[in-house]
């Protein structure tokens, strides 16, 4: 254990810093690789101690933080850039269920000593191409040195208009209760992760395999249906700790139950075949996590409408069930039995 | 080295979790130490992925991200309710800096396995006490399972009327620059940290001792005096890699020299004894970091103003030099010649 400060970098002997006119290794660093992600013009190019923004008129700010640990959220060997879009990926999975506009970001980022000078060089460019892409600028952050694993850290602002951000509050007994694209992807990716044999025991070809695995790298955040919440649903929230435990979750700050048909949970072909060869792994699909998919409740009014618009945006949006007057969420088989879970949804503590 | 998600807590054997309507340890754990600091209705008691707030009208937003780190900002032996208020204070010091007022803000925090659980009581009732006294509640957060040292971020927004967030650019040749409270107690109390027979070397009485240790261990953000800032102040910001590296950051962004009398930079009795035993240690006081007080510039017509409102706020501000049309903080003793340190400022990198 190093003391605090105890890892600072020492100057080289003999150059001593006469008047600190030139910029430190941490300035330039950010100078390299964050400012060109910085272009909000209340970022100042990085070079004050805080962002100044104006927020739109009329709009309420979203605010999410959310953040990945090597050796937790990602391995250790995930490519650098998979690593950046993934901490940046699993904030706007939020906003977008929350019904709101990307605004720009925060990231505090601690990196070990040692790490190979590409590794930030290729983290920023993955960076600033989703940043860049999802209409999220870089507004200001923190680099330390940790003693410790990689640590990202990111905390996003989004805008909606006044009062009407979607809240997990609002499910109603008779609402139809939505999923989009496919659940259980990337917890069967990470499975894989942990062990390889499965793709074999559980017949993927080459590129169901790639699919699951690709999933859990990569989050695809729904951003493209944050309006379409917004016009239609009477709750969401994203799905990161398993959909049965995240979907209890808004059951339960809804003040509503859940019954939820598990032959209509949306799975990919992987999945489905994973679940064929191998029928306990629906435990893994709807309680894993890591999905990054909307779920919301909807009126049963305006469920076509949400189906419809979503699907223009090219979100499927799969009806799983529907909202009950009673408690918890309710996973039943095709012959009405009620599933039990060993655990329900993914818990840090 | 687990693999990810290899440390989530398994629930009992022969207790699944039929119908998942219970809360999750890590939810449990949310309601109890941080739903209390969530004070803000747009926090929605921590019970919704995100919070929603409607900005002030006619307001910029003021962002900043900072955190600390176990074993680098703080000693892992330092008291719980001192790290979560380290963590706040040291970017409520940098809205002071940048003349905004507290508005909230989001909190991410890694904790390793084994923390007992009074760790965690405690560190929730420094960071309620503080966010209770800055008016900064809490907006959201996350909790996380980290693989290394305990690791706190904090995300903070403030406002400041439209466009009138002070700049690090801003600073004019005339101008005098300022420092607030006193310069190098931090880093002195640092040293003392790391080498307790320091304090015999440097004749400091216990009290004396106590302040320094004091001052490393909480900073004291000027928070009272942002307004006055923004009033007066050409440029600012607070000092938390040392004296004289910041000087030089706010120097150089603005495109302007600084020309500092080293006896002029105000020093508590405990600093001056330290000096006095050991005239080296002017280094570590010039260069320490930590300080988390004010530097700024002003105009002279408005130092007067300044100097007198920052005062009948409880905060002295003090001239230290003057801002001039070269390049650089110079920083002179009192026979003109300019002082070179081995180490203009902290840097991570």
């Amino acid at each position: 254990m190093s003391k605090p400060h105890g890892d600072a970098p020492e100057p080289a002997a003999g150059k001593p810093a006469a008047a600190p006119t030139e910029a430190s290794a941490e300035d330039r660093l950010i100078a390299t690789y964050f400012r060109p992600i910085a272009t909000h013009p209340g970022a100042f190019d990085l070079t004050d101690d805080a962002a100044a923004i104006a927020p739109p008129a009329g709009c309420d700010l979203v605010l999410k933080t959310d953040g990945v640990i090597s050796g937790v959220h990602f391995f250790p060997d995930d490519p650098a850039d998979a690593v950046a879009r993934k901490a940046l990926r699993i904030n706007l999975s939020d906003l977008a269920a929350k019904g709101a506009a990307p605004l720009g970001f925060l990231l505090s980022i601690g990196l070990p000593a040692g790490m190979p000078p590409d590794w930030l060089k290729a983290f920023a460019h993955g960076l600033r191409e989703d940043a860049e892409h999802y209409g999220c600028p870089l507004l200001g952050g923190d680099t330390d040195r940790t003693l410790g694993n990689i640590t990202v850290y990111i905390a996003a602002l989004g805008t909606v208009p006044h009062g009407t951000m979607v809240r997990r509050k609002g499910a109603r007994p008779g609402d139809i209760v939505v999923a989009t694209g496919t659940i259980g992807d990337a917890a069967l990716g990470l499975a894989l992760r942990q062990d390889a044999s499965a793709a074999a025991r559980w017949g993927l070809d080459a590129a169901m395999r790639d699919h699951l695995l690709g999933r859990y790298l990569l989050p695809q955040p729904r951003n493209a249906i944050a309006q379409v919440l917004r016009r239609h649903a009477s709750a969401a929230m994203d799905v990161s700790d398993g959909l049965a435990g995240d979907l209890a979750k808004l059951a339960r700050v809804s003040g509503v139950g859940a019954a939820i048909a598990v032959e209509s949970v949306p799975l990919s072909a992987a999945a489905r075949a994973a679940v064929a060869a191998e029928p306990a792994v629906i435990e893994t699909i709807l309680t894993g996590g890591d999905d990054f998919e909307v779920i919301a409740t909807v009126a049963p009014d305006k469920f076509e409408a949400l189906r419809r618009e979503a699907a223009a945006a090219g979100v499927a949006v799969t009806q799983i069930g529907t909202v009950t007057a009673g408690q918890g969420a309710h996973f039943r088989d095709p012959d009405g039995r009620t599933l039990a879970f060993k655990r329900a949804a993914y818990s840090h503590f």
